[in-house]
């Protein structure tokens, strides 16, 4: 019998307890998207919360400017795939309390640094103590908002759309990109006013994981070319579906609508590529190959 | 010098940063509030956000529906000081990779049955692991709403203003009311509306810390009558002071409209206590007790 946390995946738990909590109201979209929406005057507004652990997330030693820049621009990434543009963030932090001020310091540094380039402004916070041995959490909540109705889902993909990713996959921890990764606010918000992009999310815990909720939300199956997969440089077709922490955006694109919108793609983010890497198919034509890979929370083997 | 944070109180650590995080824009309350307070269409928006470890604000061995309770009660404890009604809530839950699915299914209803109460959708959350020996931390972030203009600050006190309390103080641990409280909403929002209430906020951290908040936020000293404080039966004055965990309503009244609102409320919450047991001075009579006791959450000898 199942009985502890860790005898569980973390999408089966979430399976398990989002049917607890469901919309209803003014909340439109709940737990299991990047960000929960909720109907708005003009825009509707994105809620989301995402926590960092020291030792999993981070390590004790990594210059915490890093670590605060990280923690915020996870929140953009997620605000980013449902293409909205973050307004207000509230910021815990669960200390030890031997943590070095200057830690301190250079975390809310990062934090600053990243929210001043996206006009995000601090709301509020907490800062808690932690017993001696226990590891530092760091929670960012944030509110964001997009224009009323134009959030893009994950759950809008169509059997036969194209399955496009930005910039590069793979490696992302040992090239130190997960700690200074610019969330793709800009480009999350350009395609989601382009027409035919039907569904949305960013890969954090690596394409194995991503791309099957993707299209498990979306009630399809999938195929890649891992020929055409966009690899960081030292990485292989592996690294970039197992990896994690990538924090790129996985869309579904209309077929007819991607060679437009990949030619303008090239106007507008001359610097950064939009591959295509696969396709959505029916949910009958279960041909998705089994990922490997990928960040489980709670898959202890992860 | 000052190199740790525990070299440093709490409220000496938030007059340092929350400097760095200013309003502006639609944020017109931040950091050092109750809540934070952003301007919207018809209503202003409340947002906050609170933490529990295990170990300071819960002990591993407690029901777990309780503990979801509390989580959820201190943050609604926050939108009640401001006059506030709770909307949405975010749910973040680092814990140890061993904790059992039953303590995270009481959790989850004691975090459900609140919510339900009182009309709270949760909007979303986040599940993270973490490594074995630390302390579980429970991180609630919600989002509120008050009629343009009508958030009730703290920092908004007169000098001659009643200070009061609704409830009875002290013992909150002990007695386990910190664990099964009920949230003053019904109440926040009743003296939200009256005439003459000019701040609030709850009382969490101990009347002996959280009065000088008010106090200095309003710019103004105070004096409290030790024999009129209303006591949790068993506890005397210093109790009341300084255990802390109360979440009751700190108000200030305008002196002349105290009487009537008195009388109005002895009809509206015929079971709740409100207290007169001060008032607030102006800043130049610097007669403020030295209150003793409270919740540093930073201080090691608190």
């Amino acid at each position: 019998m199942k009985t502890l946390l860790s005898d569980v995946g973390e999408d089966a738990l979430l399976d398990r307890f989002t049917r607890w909590f469901p919309c209803g109201g003014a909340l439109r979209v709940g737990p299991g998207d990047d960000c929960a929406v909720v109907s708005g005057h003009r825009d509707d507004v994105l809620l989301k919360t995402d926590a960092l652990v020291e030792g999993i997330h981070f390590e004790a030693n990594e210059d915490s400017i890093r670590v605060g820049h990280k923690a915020v621009a996870r929140v953009f990434s997620d605000i980013a795939s449902m293409g909205g543009t973050p307004c207000h963030l509230l910021v815990t932090l669960a200390l030890p309390i031997g943590t070095r001020l200057d830690w301190l310091e250079g975390f809310y540094r990062g934090v600053q640094r990243l929210c001043a380039i996206h006009l995000c402004r601090i709301a509020g916070g907490e800062l808690s103590r932690l017993p001696g041995g226990s590891a530092a959490v760091i929670s960012v909540a944030a509110t964001g908002r997009v224009a009323a109705g134009q959030a893009i889902l994950r759950s809008n993909g169509k059997p036969g759309d194209v399955l496009a990713v930005t910039g590069c996959l793979g490696g992302a921890v040992t090239s130190g990109h997960h700690l200074d990764f610019l969330p793709r606010l800009a480009e999350g918000q350009w395609l989601a006013r382009e027409e035919g992009v039907h569904a949305m999310m960013d890969i954090s815990d690596g394409l194995a994981r991503d791309l099957p909720r993707l299209a498990r939300a979306s009630q399809c199956s999938f195929q890649i070319n891992g020929g055409a997969l966009p690899l960081r440089p030292g990485c292989d077709a592996a690294a970039a579906i197992g990896d994690g922490e990538d924090y790129e955006l996985l869309v579904a694109i209309h077929p007819r609508t991607w060679k437009n919108l990949h030619r303008a793609w090239k106007e507008a983010f001359p610097d950064v590529m939009l591959t295509a890497i696969g396709q959505l198919l029916p949910p009958a034509r279960s041909v998705a190959p089994i990922l490997r890979g990928g960040w489980d929370h709670f898959d202890p083997f992860a």
